[in-house]
């Protein structure tokens, strides 16, 4: 579908600089270059710096939006004219929407009909066609391919793919100025990890960019595919049938992409697991110290090192606050009572 | 009680650069350089490119810890030994515990009795020593008197003191450098405006580093005895015994200050006045849009945009979101459902 210098390997995104600087091209003209901020108060509370990458001030209130935008300018205009299609009511449908949107993109969301009300209506508002499927009867892959068949539109997976991996690198590049701007050197980078799309981005800007930093991957305890698959040296998934409670639904994926998997095992330091209880913790430190609204998963990061998971020789360190997509109302329950 | 040199009047405030760039140097060295940012929503929601600075990530939430820490630095050793009095349950409280202890200057802070347990909780997290009083029966300003005379303490003024305006000013020498390097030139600042000391500090800072800078000043309706005593050209106060509601309690005071008057008159272009719907408007906007923490007060200079107060002739606006010490539940309240 793609020419071959559009849609690189895996190898071929890890011995060429070139796709990522390409993407920072094209990201920066419309993404938010998010600040990197650090808090006197959380520096106290860890005994550490810690700078923090706010991806919450991102379009679409997350990291998300950069990946979909490099991929839909990536796209032929022939591909850009039929549109692209996507199976998801999060992060990745608000973004793929806002990327339509500004590239003239036709979008088509497909949605489970029990989806949350204000995620349809986001998807909806940046023009988006939303398809209603039924979660219990219908398979949501099938779904998508008919859908993407039908309207001879692009299939846009949310992490395993390399204009994707390619976009999300640009939080990487953008984050190493910064630091460098701040004279500050990172000896180690926390990085919410899902199917590894971020990582993987993150992880090749730091080969280019920073390379004494150590790339580390943060999940929620039963969601650990990236830390198993990468110990075991193979692609390896979560019991999705066991339906295990997390908070951060946003990183829950049944496994690792191949295309991330193979980036993610030759470029991550350490994978790290972390409790609901620290997320909750850090979700609280946020609001209060730093008054901003963050979405679980965006807060998996810092509670990897409230939870004492620092590696050892590190002074300067960075974490990725991936996005904010949470009601005011829900954040309050979990921080129990609020910023005060 | 200081020197001449380390107490300006209005006239040497406005005729001596030297005074902020001492402020400057002693403020950057603690305080946070909060970010500059913008938010490609907002301007496509206000047809103008807006940048906020985004004073709800200092040090206590809230500017008011830049002239704080500015005033106890620049006391003699005898004087920040003897230590500090404020009457001030809010900002400035907690602002100035902080200072002071950072300083090791002993804090003392006169609060009614019935102030909420937060901020009580808060400012004594800092270190400082609550003294209640009945507000009801006690003067506010006798209880501050006495406590400073009893322990030869200074009295910290919040907003009428040239220290306190010189440390506000690094809001606006900040904001200005920051500007310039995303190459964009301010044509108006909106700023929230309670006594005053925030007005004075940045429009000073304007008059050196960005003299084309139109600064205004923002106030809530009922609230609005700067723009009343700049327009008569002579103090007059807000009818404090009306006891009009406002959401913005952090910008209720009777009058401007002296010093802080004689500066605005000279330096502030336009003084609006917003309503409490426009402030609703404005925190649902940031917390939809931004996820950002935002009291009533920090968000008054959104506001006014909203409501169309934009001065003509304007390509470039900059809104200075002053603090955002507010409970998750009481921002969910104003915004009507949370961020969703």
């Amino acid at each position: 579908m793609t020419t071959v210098e559009s849609n690189p390997s895996a190898d071929e995104l890890l011995s060429s600089e070139k796709t990522l600087r390409s993407a920072a091209q094209i990201v920066s003209k419309v993404a938010v270059r998010t600040p990197l901020v650090e808090s006197p108060a959380l520096n106290e509370r860890l005994g550490t710096r810690v700078l923090l990458k706010l991806e919450c001030l991102q379009r679409t209130g997350a990291f998300k939006f950069r990946g979909a935008y490099n991929k839909v300018a990536s796209l032929t205009e022939t591909q850009r004219r039929q549109g692209v299609v996507a199976t998801s009511s999060g992060n990745h449908a608000q973004a793929l929407s806002a990327a339509g949107r500004l590239l003239g993109t036709p979008v088509t969301l497909a949605m489970p009909k029990d989806a949350p009300p204000f995620k349809v209506e986001r998807a909806r508002a940046h023009g988006a066609t939303i398809v209603h499927y039924d979660r219990y009867r219908d398979d949501e892959r099938e779904v998508g391919a008919t859908l993407a068949r039908e309207r001879s539109a692009v299939m846009v997976h949310p992490f395993d793919d390399p204009q994707i991996i390619a976009g999300q690198s640009t939080v990487g590049l953008e984050l190493f100025e910064q630091a460098e701007s701040l004279g500050a050197r990172i000896d180690a980078l926390m990085v919410p990890c899902g199917g590894g799309g971020l990582t993987a981005g993150v992880a090749l800007a730091a080969r280019y960019a920073s390379p004494l930093t150590k790339v580390c991957t943060v999940e929620p305890e039963h969601y650990d595919d990236t830390a198993r698959s990468l110990r075991g040296g193979r692609i390896v998934a979560n019991d999705m049938g066991a339906a295990h409670p997390t908070l951060c639904d946003a990183l829950m994926v049944a496994q690792p992409g191949q295309l991330t998997f193979e980036i993610n095992r030759r470029l991550v330091a350490e994978s790290l697991v972390v409790s609901d209880a620290a997320v909750r913790e850090a979700l609280a430190l946020l609001t209060r110290e730093m008054r901003l609204i963050v979405e679980p998963a965006g807060a998996i990061g810092l509670a990897a090192l409230l939870e004492g998971k620092r590696l050892s020789g590190t002074s300067c360190l960075a974490v990725i606050i991936s996005g904010g997509n949470i009601a005011l109302g829900a954040l309050e329950t979990l921080t129990m009572g609020g910023s005060n």
